[in-house]
């Protein structure tokens, strides 16, 4: 009995309905798309409900899974961190993580301030037993499939201890919501041998090679291990994670940009490129950004899924699958699982 | 009279001829393709005479304006620099930087191990006046064009100061090299607004936005500004750089293996991609990484250049390309006037 009860609670998803550039309307959108895709889910949206209640009205399926709770404030990307703890208390974001910390909603979702949902989260729902610092995950594509990477901006500077936690953590993610049975890991440096590299990720590099968890750690890999799929599981720094993952967007854009221009340079190749379209069209689904939205922010106490500010309702709704699979797969309970067991071996 | 001495010896160019993954063959065959592309060029090529003569036998136009010194010893890519210091004074390596210690030729080139090579002619040649650590820089694909990005791996931590004199060699190299009259320098950072990042790149900005040089200084860029061509020259520290670097190449590898798969997965779009294919081989062109090969050591009282060791001899030749650009510019007597005007306002 308490379990079904727990279940039901879990299925909730606290939404910041009022965060990212084209909130609310794509946050509702978004929300409408993966009413279907996520059978059981319901949704606690906090935010102005004077512009929320006439786009819901829209969609009387997910007017039906949705609860409304009402703020006039919001966080907005200029706010800093600090203003955001002190200030933020009645915004849309700090309340819906407060639905998480309350127990009221299984995870929280926000297309928001990425610094304030974090610092907000860090501060009200803790980190989990064992970790220091949280780190932000995300699946990105790769030759042969995904890879899921941390950090990717929330930890500008790491040490070797960091570094471990964040291996630990993304390699219980992969297992738990990618369903790898077994998979590797690896720490992103400037050359695969053990002699290269900053102090840190040689130091943990040297913890993981010794560790007593199932963990398959690969050793290092270089920045072109992460197109080629080397590993299931990249660890980093936030500032390293952060550029190497923007600079693999704008290599993409830029391609994407070459390519159109080069199918569009003569009749004849515009009569060849409409000729390949349908294979064209694959290319551009595999590499399509919303299919990746939903940056986890793991480690904390609490399910917490950023969506990118700037994506569409098909993003938007890709963020709350991603944030659907982390509550049912009971990724927390893993990681704390596996890392009470590190902690015995220390 | 002075002048033209000085020239005639500064169109000779020092080559290791037994670094990198094919050498001696690819080396000699580069120099071939070099020989018509860059009038006046002499080479003083280091090697196994043994090896090298029946090569340079083929091309008697190359014959011509090369003279072979003899060496058994190489460095490999697997001697560490401390050996590679210490035991490899007669390798082809350090025979050729001596070449430029001791005024014999303009500038080496080599294919071989990029740290051993770093640590040699720092240690032959110097740094100069005011530069306390020489970086690796080259030119990366973008949109738009090409950049200029620095430094590649030569300095795995870099401090404030690094990066202000990574960005008035980067600044330099792009008004002599590329010949931008006004290029514009950005710091690789996390966010472009001013609060972000670690305490290093926040500094060095702070110096870039004060200095009294005639330097477009953007501020700070992010990883998808360097595909979109956001700066001229782009700064950073060697660790962060290279791995940007090479997610960059990663990416492009990944997307060119989806995009060949796509248009090889039916017949309708195989023959669209045959139509296409004039346009598909100059998008290939434009991607292409040997015309991008020749990394410069910028920093050092002289010139060297680094070519990619698995490159082929067209890369080569590119990379010899980009060495008697750097003689022929006076690349370093600019550095030193800017830098020494830079010293004279602190």
């Amino acid at each position: 009995m308490a379990k079904d009860t727990n279940l039901k609670r879990n299925l909730i998803l606290a939404v910041d309905a009022m965060g990212g550039d084209k909130a609310p309307e794509i946050v509702v959108k978004g929300l409408n798309l993966s009413c279907n895709k996520n059978a059981g889910i319901r949704f606690l949206v906090f935010g102005n409900k004077d512009k929320l209640s006439p786009l819901f009205q829209k969609y009387p399926d997910l007017e039906k899974i949705t609860e409304i709770r009402h703020t006039t404030h919001y966080i907005t990307n200029d706010d800093n961190v600090a203003h955001a703890l002190r200030y933020g208390r009645e915004s849309s974001m700090r309340l819906a993580i407060d639905a998480v910390g309350n127990n009221e909603a299984g995870g929280v979702i926000s297309a928001g301030n990425t610094g304030a949902l974090m610092a907000m989260a860090k501060f009200v729902l803790k980190t989990l037993p064992g970790i220091e610092r949280p780190a932000i995950a995300a699946h990105i594509p790769t030759k042969i499939g995904k890879s899921l990477m941390l950090d990717l901006g929330a930890n500008i500077e790491c040490n070797a201890r960091n570094l471990v936690q964040f291996a630990v953590m993304g390699e219980v993610c992969a297992r738990q919501i990618v369903g790898l049975e077994y998979p590797s890991v690896g720490i992103l440096n400037v050359g695969a041998e053990d002699l290269k590299g900053k102090e840190s990720v040689k130091e943990a590099a040297n913890i993981l090679q010794n560790i007593d968890l199932p963990i398959k750690f690969h050793g290092f890999i270089e920045g072109d291990d992460i197109g080629a799929g080397t590993v299931d599981v990249i660890v980093t720094d936030g500032f390293t994670g952060n550029i190497a993952l923007k600079t693999a967007e704008g290599t993409a854009k830029m391609f994407g940009s070459f390519l159109k221009n080069a199918l569009g340079s003569s009749k004849i190749s515009i009569l060849g490129s409409l000729l390949a379209k349908s294979s064209l069209d694959d290319l551009k689904a595999i590499m399509d950004p919303r299919l990746y939205n939903g940056a986890m922010l793991l480690g904390l106490n609490g399910i917490c899924v950023k969506s990118h500010g700037g994506t569409d309702s098909i993003g938007f709704s890709n963020a709350v699958t991603v944030a659907a699979n982390l509550i049912s797969s009971n990724l927390n309970e893993n990681i704390k699982k596996d890392y009470s067991r590190l902690h015995e071996t220390e």
